[in-house]
């Protein structure tokens, strides 16, 4: 609709200078163009991008954004695409800055508990490469297997062992990035402590690409924790008493590494979808891991916890047999897709307000008519009400539906988003959250990177 | 010497408004306003304050900063005064606005692991007043019987059990602040996870002063650990051998809770002060304990890596011999004070290089002809080089040695300072670490938050 002909003119302007500083590194076939235009979140970004650029070098990045800057042309940076709020979605004139090929590890110093990475390296290649040293990298975002470590810096990703183990924003200790006009500047330490002027790594940990292009990052790593993994799944009669049997976990002051919660529809789901016998109606399930020196008398400690709350346990200090106790959990994603589209929210509490939230959800799926099976990080108050949905576009009722949520994870202290990030999907409630004066001053201090705003324009910001 | 006339005529008008604002929180006394002049690093600013402002409340520090804002006055924010790089020092034509007074514990929630305190409550009480909840949070400056949380906050202050349990970075979970034109801002979060734009919390994280006066804080805290505590003392013939052994420690993956080495000229003047027989001459010493479950397993896998790096090793499982063996290492400044006028230096490396920098003590002790002796947080790489000098002033000569040091600690990968900030006393480096770019970009940050530059000013970025 804005590809006027001016518009084309100047989008041939921006390729010619793309194509003579990035030669083969640039592409424009369809199929990149189209992809490009989504990540996960099923949402695609409305028309074309002029181009996708995949970056291999840091060069490349600077070439890509001082030709940006001059030009005035709209930079969406994107990992592996497998963003849950449209961040990375790259619309009409825009182009794809693409760094999932600088994807190398480039230095791991297990005495120094750090390791150097491009943006491009899979969290879990990381892993597996880090595992001869004894270290790992903790953040553990359920795409692990398919998502950047740089996507998860910029979204400031979570997953399931954050209570025990800490989100993005402890575990990074420095970071490279390119600025809007092609500057680049190193940010951080590699020493445990620093404090030198602000803190700027911390600001562009979850920027969404609106301050800057992550092109490496140095990371605080953790020696592999050593002895048996106890796991232990429980069966509570509804999802209210699930609820309140993790919050008394917690309470009790028992640290899980893993404390998973799923409702009654997620869990009929994913049953059918792994063929096993269907729970009773309205059942809610809790899957909880320990770890670490102590992990028997933890497990055994929270055994008795959960069965005081009504739950009946199933317990094992088998690695492979807890593997097969949290195969339910992690096949949720896919179970929810065998029920309709999806749209994944991200909502997070009070550990002690897990139980309310819950009632919340009952109660907008009462109000709203819509059905939201519901999975969560229990141990940390973060919960994933998936809203179904039939066709490709959510529907205002579903949105009218998700306001609803986001305004009662409000109420009880939480937040629109625990680690999935803004995005284009949750910009409209950006303000609700921060208030007017933080929205403008952290509209304002985009400006400060990226004083011509091209660095993801309508992402995080926008309405 | 800037009290002209007109400067007179100005300073009375902010008085009249402070006074008609604030009533019995201003106060001009000659003693307030001779001790808001310095801070503990024995630096004090130049001239005198206009007035100190005994904040007692979120509109008492409102109300300043509105006059401050109005009369293009500075305000230098301010809590117990024990920082070590002059940040909270106050001099002719500014405001010194302290919060020291606001110091209620608000709220303790043991099964959200949070508290809301406000700023100026003193960390060993905060302490004090949590454990009966079970909970304590983290952070330990050496201060911490003197300093304030919010100090602690504002200077991303570290402490001994960094290494184990993180610095205050990882420990916050929200902050209020004011910002220059006296606007309340909630930054943050109640829950674990939260990535809702940008991560404005971690950015007031350290900032000193020069983005806003934070006025509340919502804290992340621990389960108290349980169990006993092990300790070791292990006496190395030098230096370089104990920060060897130290690196070989955290090398063969233990994690110790404390990890302190002190150098022989340390060493020997804390014998003195406490009156123990005097150590091998050029001896040098490591204090460590361990904690958690596998305490004593650790202690004794700790040390045999010690024995094994040539270290004469005293070991306890007793928790008050424990104390004992680290009174060494507590009776530190006291020490120093013995020795001359101390200038406490800060500078932090990767753990692997901890050896080298000794190295580099010794070279720059050796070529400046001047006296360091060094305690080193080793488990962290922090290390703090004690200056000593005759007379109130820090002569040029020691000037010279730091700057050869901080260099040094910036060759190695290292950082100017770990955990006291850059103040006054450092911002002539801070732009040789950080780079002219990156430089320019923190000031153009810091005045998103203050464009008429009233907080702070002359601090972080001087120069």
């Amino acid at each position: 609709m804005t590809a006027s002909g001016a518009h084309t003119d100047v989008h041939s302007e921006v390729l010619t200078a793309l194509r003579a500083a990035l030669g083969g590194r640039l592409d424009t076939s369809p199929e990149a163009l189209s992809a490009a235009r989504a990540d996960k979140s099923g949402h695609a970004a409305p028309g074309t991008p002029i181009a996708v650029v995949h970056a291999a070098s840091i060069a490349d990045v600077q070439a890509t954004l001082r030709i940006a800057t001059e030009t005035g042309t709209p930079v969406v940076p994107r990992g592996a695409g497998t963003g849950l709020a449209g961040g990375a979605n790259t619309g009409t004139g825009e182009i794809a800055l693409s760094v999932r090929a600088m994807d190398r590890l480039l230095e791991v110093r297990a005495d120094d508990l750090l390791a150097v990475v491009e943006p491009g390296i899979i969290n879990a290649d990381l892993n597996e490469a880090l595992a001869p040293h004894g270290v790992w990298w903790a953040p553990d975002p359920a795409s692990r297997a398919i998502s950047t470590v740089g996507g998860n810096i910029a979204t400031g990703a979570g997953g399931l062992l954050c209570a025990k183990y800490g989100v993005v924003r402890d575990a990074v200790l420095g970071l490279d990035v390119v600025l809007a006009d092609g500057r680049l500047l190193h940010l951080g330490h590699r020493s445990v402590k620093g404090v030198t002027g602000l803190d700027l790594t911390s600001l562009f940990i979850g920027s969404e690409g609106v301050l800057g292009v992550i092109v490496g990052a140095t990371l605080k790593l953790r020696r592999i924790v050593p002895g048996a993994v106890h796991t232990l799944a429980a069966t509570f009669p509804d999802v209210h008493a699930a609820a309140a049997a993790s919050a008394a976990v917690t309470a009790a002051g028992l640290q899980p590494s893993i404390m998973e919660l799923m409702d009654a529809t997620s869990l009929a789901a994913t049953h059918r979808l792994l063929h096993l016998p269907a729970p009773e109606p309205g059942a809610a399930h809790l899957t909880v891991q320990t770890d670490g020196p102590a992990a028997a008398d933890e497990a055994a400690a929270i055994e008795r916890v959960l069965r005081q709350a009504g739950g009946d346990v199933v317990a094992s200090g088998d690695r492979a047999e807890g593997e097969r106790l949290l195969a339910i959990r992690r096949s949720m994603h896919p179970a929810m897709e065998t029920l309709g589209t999806t749209l994944i929210e991200d909502v997070a509490v009070p550990r002690s307000r897990l139980a309310e939230m819950f009632d919340e959800v009952a109660r907008v799926e009462r109000e709203h008519a819509v059905t939201i099976p519901v999975v969560a990080h229990a141990g940390d108050g973060n919960l994933h009400p998936n809203f179904i949905f039939e066709g490709p576009d959510v529907p205002a009722q579903i949105w009218a539906a998700a306001d609803d949520l986001f305004r009662s994870a409000l109420r009880l202290g939480g937040t629109l988003t625990g680690e999935h990030g803004i995005g284009i999907l949750k910009s409209r409630w950006l303000a609700d959250e921060l208030g007017e004066d933080q929205w403008r001053l952290q509209r304002d201090v985009k400006a400060v990177f990226d004083p011509r705003g091209i660095l993801n324009p309508g992402k995080v910001f926008a309405g």
